[in-house]
């Protein structure tokens, strides 16, 4: 049974890219899509009407970092996420278990699902397939996610199989345990939103017969949608978009399609040419705290001593309020001198770039001009700014 | 001669308190006013749009910190303050002398002037009447202050005659510098706004006769406006308000009057019945930071594990960004996972409070009802949220 307040359609394809419309419970996301990261329930510099202010349509939150604090039991007193937040339009939260393999402490995995120590307090903790989802359903994100085994690269093909194959198995529990807490949810787990949609991974490292048979298992399941997890993780970029291309191939036309935790501006036109519909980074808000720009013409640092008197915008092509109202110039000295809202302005900039380049390709995919909108997408990032 | 672009008129009293309009070449300015503090030309953790949603007329910036970084032959180059930093109303900057006396290290005061290294780097400088006048002629702030002498507290009745009369001789070199800046400025100075405006200070620490003899110096001499120093430095709340009484009194009427670094909510308003006509101060500011929140019924410290599970707003009574859309619970949860955004909610919150409390302030002595106003805020302010 699916989610009932979930939809998608394709509404145009343009060779390998598609435009879609999703529907949730908190509202429409025009796909192809890019989600800004709020890992703690707020993006890192930004408010939420800057957000908004930017076109941000879907956000993504960390179940690992809510689920240690505040709580999700906390988060569901306060009526859900949403609520809880103060943000009304989509959220998608991931599983935790990138978090739990990428920053938690003496992580055990079993069969039954992985046991870790806090990065906060060194607290003991168990994360299933089924915690994964009564935590997700106490949040009431929209589009949850399922426990996957994210595997290192580089990986042999024999444990990337393993790994596969249990990914496929948790993925049975999880989505047995999401049926479960929409008909009757188990005392002491409180869903906060019934119209919540449940996405698989498919995972199976850079090997195309693994991501064949890992698709196969998790469509067998049947799901609102698939991601693809175990990419981003330090490949190639070319052996990334190999296994995007491979990878859609074997997922139905008709559902989102996710690929998680990349990339650059280049990487995501790349994916979307290979049928990919959602995204999500911390690219453009980490680097912007870092000072690092994404341009139409490549990335700049505005640290560089160059901008010193530079009363250029960090982007003459771009409208975002950064670069209506000020200067390189100022955005150094700005970072130079340790102000906090250098951060502020720098994310607002690249999330921005971001959220541009996203409806700059839907808008190429509804008239049919993808591929020389990303012809000239590539000629221009490489000219430098 | 008085600056061309400035002018001051009092529009309303009600016993003490005088309502006005003040005008420099960035805008006009409703007063009492309250300045917020943009230290190093950006106030902290806030964008300048959120100062101007706030309803802020008129910004202060530190001479000292704008001087040693990025420099204000830099800021000239830009074009100016106001251009630099893209803040398009008034801003009024300090000398200087209370962060070299309060910052930086080294420090030697003879009759020249002020010796001192920076706290950035170690470099040597030296801050004359002149010097704090050709730094603020460059970046070309609307009201620019004259150097003071700033004595501490306490202070014996001796050393603060000494130090009042010093800042007097300097007061008068530093006019005579602001008429020849206006008519031939000297070269490798190049000023950036024509119509700037400079105010000179009175000081005198808490003693009566020290204050009028500083103020009948001061007024001699012929500014555009008087500023109270050398208060709010730690002395009683009572000793300063009485100090500020004694001082206004010897104050032209049709001047306005800054009381330089007060204060709280309170001091403000008990400060406007005694007289004065501009402020700036720190605390809303830097008292967000630390979680602190300034409401109508008391201050209230984010973090307190009370605010857990609390979905009020921080004050039911404002219409600031953060009470119409975050709950205690959530602001709480921002500052303890520390997230950036949590001293920008913060920030705009207090400054809301300050802005909005002076601005309940002119309304009430333009309907003739200050008496009352003042009576029931601080009957409110003592009622624990």
């Amino acid at each position: 049974m699916m989610a009932p307040g979930f939809g998608f359609e394709v509404t145009h394809t343009d060779g390998g890219a598609r435009r879609g419309a999703m529907s949730t419970p908190h509202g429409d996301v025009a796909t192809p899509a890019f989600m800004p990261v709020g890992t703690q329930g707020a993006v890192k510099a930004v408010t939420h009407r800057d957000l908004a202010d930017l076109g941000t349509g879907i956000l993504l939150a960390n179940t690992y970092h809510l689920y240690l604090r505040p709580g999700d039991d906390l988060i569901a007193r306060a009526g859900g996420l949403h609520r809880f937040i103060g943000w009304p339009r989509p959220i998608l939260t991931d599983s935790g278990g990138y978090q739990v393999f990428s920053l938690a402490e003496r992580r055990t995995i079993t069969e039954e699902g992985v046991s870790f120590r806090s990065h906060l307090d060194g607290s003991s903790h168990l994360l299933t397939p089924e915690k994964a989802a009564d935590v997700q359903a106490q949040l009431g994100s929209d589009l949850a996610m399922v426990l996957d085994e994210c595997a290192a690269f580089p990986i042999e093909p024999a444990p990337a199989r393993l790994s596969m194959a249990r990914t496929a198995r948790w993925a049975r529990r999880a989505r047995d345990r999401f049926e479960t807490l929409r008909t009757s949810p188990p005392a002491g787990v409180m869903p906060t939103n019934p119209g919540q949609a449940q996405f698989g991974i498919v995972q199976g490292g850079v090997y195309p017969d693994l991501r064949e048979e890992s698709a196969a298992a998790t469509v067998a399941i049947g799901f609102e949608g698939y991601a693809i997890g175990g990419l981003s993780v330090g490949e190639p970029i070319d052996l990334m978009l190999e296994t995007v291309a491979m990878t859609t191939r074997h997922l139905p036309p008709d559902v989102p399609r996710y690929l998680m935790g990349a990339g650059t501006p280049e990487d995501l036109v790349e994916s979307v040419a290979r049928g990919v519909d959602l995204f999500d980074c911390v690219l453009p808000t980490r680097n912007a705290r870092n000072g690092q720009l994404f341009t139409s013409r490549g990335r700049i640092n505005i640290r560089n001593l160059r901008y010193r008197e530079d009363q250029a915008p960090p982007d003459a092509d771009c409208g975002c309020y950064t670069c209506r109202h000020f200067s390189r110039a100022y955005l150094r000295h700005l970072f130079m001198a340790g102000e906090m809202v250098a951060a502020t302005l720098n994310t607002v900039h690249n999330l921005r770039f971001y959220l541009d380049t996203l409806e700059r390709i839907r808008e190429a995919i509804a008239f049919g001009w993808f591929e020389r909108f990303r012809t000239e997408f590539h000629q221009r990032l490489s000219r430098r700014p």
